[in-house]
């Protein structure tokens, strides 16, 4: 593939994050080969220009440059497996869009050609109809880069996320699992655990006439995808339960500082988030650059982006970076 | 004042909610006499045209239906006893807009004409500038009927919330402090909390890197007004510090679960969640009603709101509600 060419994607599930990545592509001008398990699904992404084929192992033989899992958070170790038997030591590279890398990462000795991979959106809903061409526009997309990573195959995986518009983060999958505990996972519980709060109130209906724009920040990502909480809670728990733990000390000591009035203690509480959330990054500079495995790490890890891959080897990359 | 008439409406303080309200007032026509302590906010809500005057007392004095106390939330008992000195026992109403109660409802023997109110709405902007003519529409306006309320005043006040757009609930003081422990205080301790975390992390740019949709809308409020959160705490300390310490120990119990791999219990959390943030009460039908003050109150827990004000006298308002 060309560096300029938007790259063959084969895609395993045409759900909110499938769908909008198949619809990206499309807009880019690229090829889409995917696979579906509804019937209806299959018909509106045909109706799409997307090559809808019969099951993953079809959608590794089509002759794509990289295929994405893009299942149920809870099946994705099933289907990158099933697809890396599929691809083999030389097929196509294999990525997955899961918001929990620990579990696939741990897939590489037997998918050889996996690079993971977890794109930074989505909303509140999920399935085909929910998706859009824009989805990744703008956003992140991590990508993993811990041995045994080939950067010509982890190019690969870039080009798919810089052709649906996002800039792509070098990550650790251990790394980003603790970050995303705190960053991801952690809104998903609040929302939940306060908005099931409502209904333990004395006046649950006045509750809900007096809950205005804040209140509807904190629960918006309560009430969508039924199971997508619960598994990525389930998926990442080893991560996140240290967050809920020091967050849930961190509201025994608020509420310590508050019965015993010591107000100063309270305005520190609130000023830490204030800065935190005031705090943006000085406007990046864009530059080229030739990286190595440690040295996309280490861009990650200083909040740099790769915005445009140029060419790849096994061992480095020629990419264009913000940082 | 006749029913279809704007009222007339004193304003103390032209920040953000004071200030949304003055130009909410004159666009449907009616008169607006307010004042502050900032010479630019002056010589904009002239611009605007607002008549601006010199003092609380000023505003007391210049023969409105209503006055409106729209200082910072630690300032407002002040300025709600200043106003009850200025207007007496058969001036004009005396209202407030700040989201505790308690410490307002308070003042009632001091301030005869006191019928304490909070509008539901707001952004994490502050001033005058950051203030919009719509800024109440379609939400709800809290507006307090413990005794000893007038409900001649009370119905003043509730004209006031009405003719900025924006629907009526009638609350007892300390219940509303209870509600809005949960669904407004408690979206900002968090989010100052959440976005405090970030730099704890080992990695703390790159989670601003991963941070997407989820942890926008979790954090947006904490990067707001530098005081507000801090100040909402320590005023409702008394029905937030339950909130907190509930909302703690689920939080261990959801880590325990997760430690302990018990799904059930981690899918049933994030299930009643998503129950209660999808629950919406019926479209509710909209009726005219003669309430005495434990009707008015009654509607309120109901999640019943009131709509049109056409009568009232001390003791009984005649009434268009939603219920």
């Amino acid at each position: 593939m060309s560096a300029g060419a938007a790259p063959s994607v084969g895609i395993v599930g045409l759900g909110l994050i499938g769908g909008s990545l198949a619809r990206a592509v499309v807009a880019a001008g690229g090829r889409v080969v995917a696979t579906t398990r509804s019937t209806e699904t299959g018909a509106a992404a045909r109706a799409a220009g997307i090559d809808v084929v019969d099951g993953p192992a079809a959608v590794a033989a089509s002759g794509v440059d990289v295929v994405v899992a893009a299942t149920a958070l809870a099946h994705l170790p099933t289907t990158v497996t099933e697809l890396g038997a599929a691809v083999g030591a030389d097929g196509p590279t294999v990525t997955d869009v899961g918001s929990v890398k620990g579990p696939i990462a741990a897939l590489a000795a037997a998918v050889p050609t996996l690079v993971p991979g977890h794109p930074m959106a989505g909303t509140e809903h999920s399935g085909w109809d929910a998706g859009t061409a824009d989805m990744f526009t703008g956003r992140t997309w991590a990508v993993a880069v811990e041995p045994p990573v080939d950067l010509e195959r982890w190019a690969a995986v870039a080009r798919v996320a810089l052709v649906a518009g996002s800039q792509v983060v070098p990550v650790d999958s251990l790394e980003h699992d603790e970050v995303v505990a705190l960053v991801s996972h952690l809104p998903y519980v609040l929302a939940a655990l306060a908005a099931g709060s409502v209904d333990a109130e004395t006046h649950p209906a006045l509750a809900r006439s007096l809950a205005a724009g804040s209140f509807a920040s904190l629960t918006r990502v309560a009430s969508g995808h039924p199971t997508l909480g619960a598994e990525m809670a389930v998926g990442n728990a080893a991560a996140l339960t240290p967050v809920l733990r020091a967050l849930a000390g961190r509201l025994v000591g608020l509420a310590d500082a508050l019965d015993e009035g010591r107000a100063a203690a309270v305005t520190a509480a609130f000023a830490a988030g204030r800065r935190a959330g005031d705090k943006r990054p000085p406007a990046p500079a864009r530059s080229r650059t030739t990286l190595d495995r440690g040295g996309l790490l280490a861009l990650g890890r200083a909040g740099g982006r790769v915005v445009a891959v140029h060419a790849a080897t096994a061992r480095a990359v020629d990419v264009e970076v913000l940082a």
